[in-house]
């Protein structure tokens, strides 16, 4: 089947959008994601919660696989979350397309503030704000590097 | 941020594509699906082909919740793999994308047969086939019903 | 295979233990539970906290599936987690035995509040403070039983 | 809660036990291990294979971090699948207890076949015959030590 390989060119909204300084990522509910109570498992909203963050980094050029193996740093630098304040309001059931929107509403020397919230259509199922920070292979908190600075600063987005 | 909610309607590739009788959904490699050796978890490739299967089904006009929760049958149908054959020829990674290709080769009463296959670009990765059922909810196999049979044999595709 | 399979009671401790008003249960860092970065991911602490959460409950005589398929209720009862506050305080790795504590700390209507730590031997990797609640399957909140009542009341533990 | 710590040794049965030359492991379903149907989701029983895996190595004392972080060797070596054929024959639900059974039945140079069987009580759920292969970090089949080598032989079991 291989000549209907149609690369990643094929699909350009994979990573989501931007749009008025909030990431927008659409997330599929399959099999995977649910419980035998028919709702969405509680944990799942954040891994889609760092679905929209790794692909709002993306959209603005960072990523973490150069992080990690960075050719001159060769520290191993990720981003870790450090605290995550979460609300549960409704469910997600099997079927339904959810969208989870990211915005950045604070930066520090080696952390960030980010807000979440996960809607089906109109309805909020839940939402996080969290604080995450860059570290280094020993888990020590690293100074953001300029670059990635100054990217984060074009997208601060502090309205509620 | 609730005015930026843009509906399903925006995401139009959301649940891949069908092109000359194989159905192809893009998949983002996440910290989610990846483990300690940097590779994604095998088991994860199940979870990608459960999701093309899911979506190929969706694309024909068959839906999981519809099935479970259909108004008339009260049978709580669904789908159940039996057996898969599967093969790992080589690992995806942290921000790859892969495609999840799906094609239906046989049918009989209750069951079917699929082979999936997942590329980076034309690298295959993962290859399995696949054995599935129609079930009720006591665990008896269902005989397909015949709009769903006829929606599944204009999409069989036996070509290796 | 079938004569060494040893049934239910020949793993005493599956369910972990209750030991001064604290839920222990210990799991087993796997392959599943880490990421590229080498750490366990974070989402995975909440699937531990839900493990000792079922766990504790298990052990005072309360049981998803019997609130759930309740002969007569008929109401499909279940307990969500209403809303969590997290730290991620260090990580866990591949191989690592860590500690989920758990312990009610206050009981009202429909509603308790947990807390729950995370620990590997002595240090501290995850915290959390928690709200559950017990509902139908409406979703609407749900006066607790009598008699689990009884079991939370004599399980609070208050103490920091 | 920190003097309720209890160390790893208060938890003697974490890793399961090998008996007449099969590895048990004992494994708790819940909510995170099931779906919206009620059953146990189909690629879950390949993480508790291998966790099953993972255990019996342990108790013969092959470790994955030591493999990964070897001070000498610096080769990031780690065991991965190859193929694995599966057959799902019954469900596992919530608040099951489920045993992994796995045994080595030959060894190559590189690469070593199992067979994995999951139970509950005395009926069948999952069965599995898997082909499994030591690698390096650029992804080689590397020969296994011949201590390794010599735990393996001493736990064959070909038996039926």
């Amino acid at each position: 089947m291989n000549e209907t390989v149609s690369g990643t060119g094929a699909w350009p909204d994979l990573a989501g959008r931007i749009e008025n300084g909030v990431h927008l990522l659409p997330v599929r509910i399959y099999y995977e994601d649910t419980d035998f109570s028919g709702a969405v498992y509680h944990a799942n909203y954040l891994r889609y919660c760092e679905r929209g963050r790794s692909d709002f980094l993306r959209l603005i050029g960072v990523h973490h696989a150069e992080l990690f193996d960075h050719p001159e740093s060769r520290q191993r630098l990720g981003f870790v979350v450090t605290a995550m304040n979460t609300r549960f309001h409704a469910p997600a059931r099997i079927d339904d397309v959810i969208e989870v929107h990211t915005r950045f509403v604070s930066l520090g020397g080696a952390r960030f503030d980010l807000v979440q919230e996960v809607f089906r259509e109109a309805q909020l199922l839940f939402s996080a704000d969290l604080k995450a920070a860059l570290i280094d292979g020993e888990g020590r908190p690293r100074r953001l590097p300029d670059d990635m600075r100054a990217r984060f600063q074009a997208h601060l987005n502090e309205s509620p």
